[in-house]
């Protein structure tokens, strides 16, 4: 088995598996995705109608069970931003496909009537009917699968909201453990999935091997320095002990972190919902709970966690830091409890959490509810479990509920909701909101670690576009940001890793060669769909708009914004 | 009095009087509202952020009562297109305007808290509280504000949908009768309006006078010239008699009318609704009814009509074709009185009947209620009215509702829903709604009326741009589309009136050459905003879902759509 394309025709129900054409054979993951839609998905195509395609693939370093190299990317054309989607997740789809040799999973066209499961095997693709799991949450829809086609399925699953079409839908992939809390979450890519009229893609790796290895032998030496690599940076322990939620502490304290609608950047609570207040949590109550669990076979990191209830049952399984700031900070919510039972709503709906967490934070500014009152933010995950007209308001995100309440301060890019850090006070991550040709994503160049102050809006654009090329280099390989701390120890070792598999000859700079890529071609994308230097702003109010504690704007220069990727453009 | 621009910053409420910049004299209404955006509007501005402005502007010809020449546009950042948005309505406004010297009123920046009637007249503006206004329909604000501020008074009115900032939401301005019945209904310059803290701007021209004339006796001369030009071309006798409605039988007999949600090109119950049987009803129950009235004074067409009840009382003024269509056919609805009361709620909440009849065809097609349930379509107004989530999801319009929904088959263009001749059948006209500035606006450039077969791809660019220029001329002028086929009997009456008002030596191209100026700086807007190609573009389900009776799709090629300006923008 080898690397191969397998398009799937869902309106014929035909597959056909060809050789990865040669001009995309050093692309993977997220650069892959956007290769193909600007060679194949036009500019104009309504995001939710047949011309679109959804992809799933895994990234280059993707099948060999390297510790955070199985991500797998999932995208098209994006139906909450229009632009070029790309939402990457841990959990077991990606070592699945790269298992039975699919670099990429192209699904064309989409069913007629009815819900389908597409399963994928090393014998080809079967339709089965899912008309028993429609309407049904995510748990339930997973238990059933693993029922049905066995333990060691991996699985791509859309709740509710997916099934509605609705544009804040998730597609929700099973853990390690088969539980499915890892999300492609963002941009409706969920949506994308139920317009193809996919219940649930099911990747069995029965009969599977890992693909073909130019350099056997170097591979298994580099496998030992690898792990060398990432154990030799102390936030490879802080993420195993901590998780995410860590950051909770440290964005309050630069005036960051979402508070209650984005209107403020420090939480009076933050201690409560913090990553020591979590991890003594799950320690405390025992039971099922852990604080360092492995979304991916084969992590070393585990920076996931399950969160254990009173009784000890699990609660949901992870509880992370965007969540945590977003349905619990940016909602005036200051218990775990409630934080962790909305994002078990969310995951059972397919939804994702920072746009719900970002949609119910501008209903509450529009006077639909309160802050602060959990039971009130439960009832709206009623609603939109539901499908109740308000329910499909808030599920269609951000800002579609500042449309629908009148509520101008909708902290979106490209109507991407955006996360847990306050552009006003993390003034470089401001600025991969602005440019990233994804929307406002927090996973596509972080900023929050660099050494320069955020509040100022000099040189911010430098430090943003190193953190977007690294990111965007990592999604094409399929390697968790989580792993990038450990790799710049040892930086090499990426090039290494390459060219023992594929026999290359790539240098140190194939990271950044390959995020430039990767940004190249997005970009491309979306100019071609119609995006341009006006897209690439914040929120005007967010430009206005004082945030406290700092009291500061975003006030990075448009010029900054429109020349930070002038270069790769004129490439 | 001179030609004079009124710039009021709504923040600090001060009036700022200063002559016409030479650069923008020698335009008006439409194409001056294109200027205006273009030099001062930020590309990136929200548009209901206080760097949008709310722009009213006469025509060209405004101000002396000549029959159909008192039109006022409206416009500016378009809420629900993001683009350049225009939308003219008949009434009084542009007279009184033109009367008190004002060339464009610029409505800069935001009030605060609160909402404000803005006074308008010679002596300057004025602020006067509006809370005793807020909440009431558009019928009893315009009842109070005449009882307030005397018959005399011009008024541009918002209701419950533009305080709740909802993107189907118009303007609606006082007609010849003092009835709020004049609509800027598109694009949701209503939102706009309910954006700047404005619930109703008030124009008293009492003290205003025409404006100067540089040529008094040749105008005077050229009145009888051209109302001879309007009496010498039967269409005009067409609309007196039977107004608007007369196209329900010839867009039926194309296969072009909208009937349920865009699924049929043509209605069983179309004599029922068409224009023979509304001039039947109306000279039949009596009463306040009239099939012949004037929508602004000194109007000799008068398409405009009074539909009265059964008891002689008055149901709506107007009924218009579009209306009929998108809240009659597109409904299934096959009954005057129904479409006529959903008309009124529609004007009394303030909202656009072509936006909310499309959005209701689109609930209907997403399950939400069932075609041709006239009381069903009534309770949805009073959600509108009364504001419930799926209320602001309708009064949103309805790509927002297919979003809400999961229905794909949306007809709308740059987010505006298509009016009433499907581009399938009528191609012209859809080569307008993809290609227009302003969205799909059937305004902005029908060819129903051209000698071409409707149905073949070819020809119609060049149709659709003749057609397209022509209107952006006239909405420049501030002339009422009905008049054109008067004009076309004397085409040279046009250039002759501005010579005569101006002083000026323009020749027989002056409708071409203020088009094509007009639709260059609207595409130029649009273009810095980020439209291009791609969203020049019919909806992608009509090129794929053949029309029945004709099963046509829309297959004008896309290369006739790239290239229809493509000459304005090398220029």
């Amino acid at each position: 088995m080898s690397h191969e394309l397998w398009r799937v025709n869902l309106q014929t129900r035909s597959l056909q598996r060809e050789p990865l054409p040669p001009a995309w054979q050093r692309l993977g993951g997220r650069g892959l995705i956007a290769r193909i839609l600007l060679d194949e998905v036009p500019p104009s195509a309504d995001p939710l109608g047949p011309a679109n395609k959804l992809i799933l693939a895994p990234g280059l370093l993707g099948g060999h069970l390297l510790s955070s190299c199985d991500r797998v990317s999932v995208g098209g054309k994006g139906p909450l931003t229009g632009t070029v989607k790309e939402a990457n997740a841990g959990g077991r789809t990606g070592l699945a496909l790269a298992r039975l040799g699919i670099r990429a999973l192209v699904l064309e066209e989409r069913t007629g009537e009815g819900w389908w499961v597409l399963h994928v095997s090393a014998g080809g693709v079967r339709f089965d009917p899912a008309d028993d799991l429609i309407g049904l949450g995510v748990y339930e829809t997973a238990r059933r699968l693993l029922a049905r086609y066995g333990k060691k399925i991996a699985a791509a699953i859309i709740g509710p909201a997916g099934e509605r079409r609705l544009r804040a839908a998730a597609i929700m992939h099973l853990d390690a453990d088969g539980v499915p809390g890892r999300a492609s979450a963002r941009g409706g890519v969920g949506a994308l999935m139920g317009s193809k009229g996919l219940k649930a893609i099911v990747v069995d790796p029965a009969g599977g091997s890992p693909p073909p290895v130019a350099d056997p032998s170097a591979l298994r030496e580099l496998r030992g320095r690898y792990i060398r690599a990432l154990q030799a940076h102390p936030q490879t322990q802080t993420y195993h002990d901590y998780g995410t939620a860590a950051m909770v502490a440290m964005c309050n304290a630069f005036g960051g972190l979402p508070t209650r609608g984005f209107s403020q950047g420090q939480f009076e609570g933050a201690d409560a919902i913090g990553g020591e207040a979590l991890r003594a949590l799950i320690l405390e109550r025992g039971g099922e709970g852990n604080p360092s669990h492995a979304c991916m076979p084969g992590c070393i990191i585990r920076c996931s966690n399950i969160v254990p209830d009173r009784e000890g049952r699990t609660l949901v399984s992870p509880l992370e830091y965007e969540t945590i700031a977003l349905m619990g900070s940016n909602l005036g919510l200051g218990d775990l409890d409630t934080v962790a039972q909305l994002n078990w709503h969310a995951n059972d709906i397919g939804v994702d959490t920072i746009e719900i967490g970002a949609a119910l934070g501008v209903a509450a500014r529009g006077g639909v509810w309160t802050f602060g009152d959990g039971k009130a933010a439960l009832r709206l995950m009623e609603e939109i479990q539901q499908g109740t007209p308000l329910g499909r308001i808030l599920a269609s995100g951000a800002a579609y509920t500042g449309q629908a309440f009148g509520v101008l301060q909708v902290p979106a890019v490209k109507g991407q909701a955006i996360p847990a850090y306050d552009p006003r006070a993390i003034k470089g991550t401001g600025v991969t909101y602005a440019t990233s040709p994804q929307g406002a994503d927090h996973t596509a160049g972080l900023t929050i670690r660099a050494k320069i102050d955020h509040l100022k809006p000099e040189g911010q654009a430098a430090v943003s576009r190193r953190a977007q090329v690294a990111m965007a280099g990592y999604d094409t390989l399929g390697i968790c940001i989580f792993a990038g701390f450990g790799i710049s120890t040892d930086p090499g070792v990426i090039p290494a890793l390459l060219n023992a598999i594929y026999g290359w000859g790539v240098g140190d700079d194939i990271l950044t060669r390959l995020g430039e890529e990767t940004l190249r071609l997005e970009r491309a994308y979306n100019r071609r769909v119609g995006f341009g230097p006006a897209d690439d702003r914040v929120p005007e109010w967010m430009t206005q708009e004082p945030l406290p504690p700092h009291n500061s704007v975003f006030d990075v220069p448009s010029s900054d914004l429109d020349a930070i990727f002038a270069d790769l453009e004129r490439g």
